[in-house]
């Protein structure tokens, strides 16, 4: 099980300021569904905001759009794989949940599932827009509740290190960045 | 000098999709104008679009407005000190190019320039939507040119390493994460 305290609404940007890969999880009709989206942003601070981009040959999307709530998980470098099989594979077709063991948590508010094992957790109403659903494949979400592993993040900063959990940065074909070391800006040369 | 060669549009969201900090610079009217942005992402593989967060306190925001065009630059940590200070100042009181003696080229499509220096840049044409920009601030752009240092990557793939040039990924306050090592998901165990 992990650990998971919850994040001030005003500090939950900060969750995915560094642009983590996020896995998408949804629940309507009795299924519930997984994605990996490389794809995903913070939108505004408070109310917290997001936008992640949600194919339409997904089966991810059809939940969101139907039950009107989505979760961003944020999976560190244990959930890698995990994070490449559910993007490649459909919940149309298969139950991946139970296909992979994947063990998740009820949310607070909305009905999406948190998977375990995660750095953090974004609970979000869909903001529906129509137009840039449909053109952009865009979808807009305002975050109701937030969480974060303690071992990882304080309540408002991150404390990822090396040897520790880290945030996985997606790029193409299987290929990953984890995150590298925290820096200050003033601290170097400009 | 920064060295620039350029990168397949079809391949240009690489340059952007493990969510690297952008700097956004902009040209209208005989004005420049530079900011950063940590809500940036792709949007679209081919042809390529991007999202990003311009907020309505920025100068950038009518340069982009009146002239349809920006470029996102991929900074390096060597440019992260640059990278708070365009963020914390407006173009509408200072040249900040001048103000940092910020060492710009001409890109080849928009009139907007590219900051030396940086790993990768992406010139894009604004997609006008007038709702999402007024209502959340977001901004589409469609990529019709992308540019790369040939140190970080090949033409398709970065090749950042440690000791080299990384990228950085703001948090907030000052506090950036360097990009880490990469990995694939299949050399780790599920």
């Amino acid at each position: 099980m992990s650990q998971r305290v919850p994040v001030e609404l005003s500090k939950a940007y900060r969750l995915m300021n560094h642009g983590p890969t996020v896995i998408v999880t949804s629940h309507h009709g009795g299924r519930s569904n997984i994605m990996s989206a490389a794809w995903a942003m913070p939108l505004d601070f408070d109310p917290p905001k997001v936008a992640v981009v949600i194919d339409k040959s997904t089966f991810t999307r059809g939940l969101v759009e139907a039950s009107g709530e989505f979760v961003l998980n944020i999976p560190s470098r244990a959930l890698a794989r995990l994070t490449v099989d559910v993007g490649n594979e459909s919940g149309a077709q298969v139950d991946k949940f139970a296909a992979h063991g994947i063990a998740v948590a009820p949310g607070a508010i909305v009905q999406a599932p948190l998977v375990e094992g995660c750095l953090g957790w974004l609970e979000c109403r869909l903001i529906r827009e129509p137009h840039i659903q449909q053109a952009y494949d865009l979808f807009l979400g305002e975050v109701v509740a937030a969480w974060a592993d303690p071992a990882v993040f304080d309540g408002a900063h991150w404390t990822m290190d090396e040897g520790g959990k880290r945030s996985i940065h997606y790029v193409a074909g299987g290929q990953f960045f984890e995150i590298g070391a925290p820096f200050h800006a003033r601290d170097d040369k400009s």
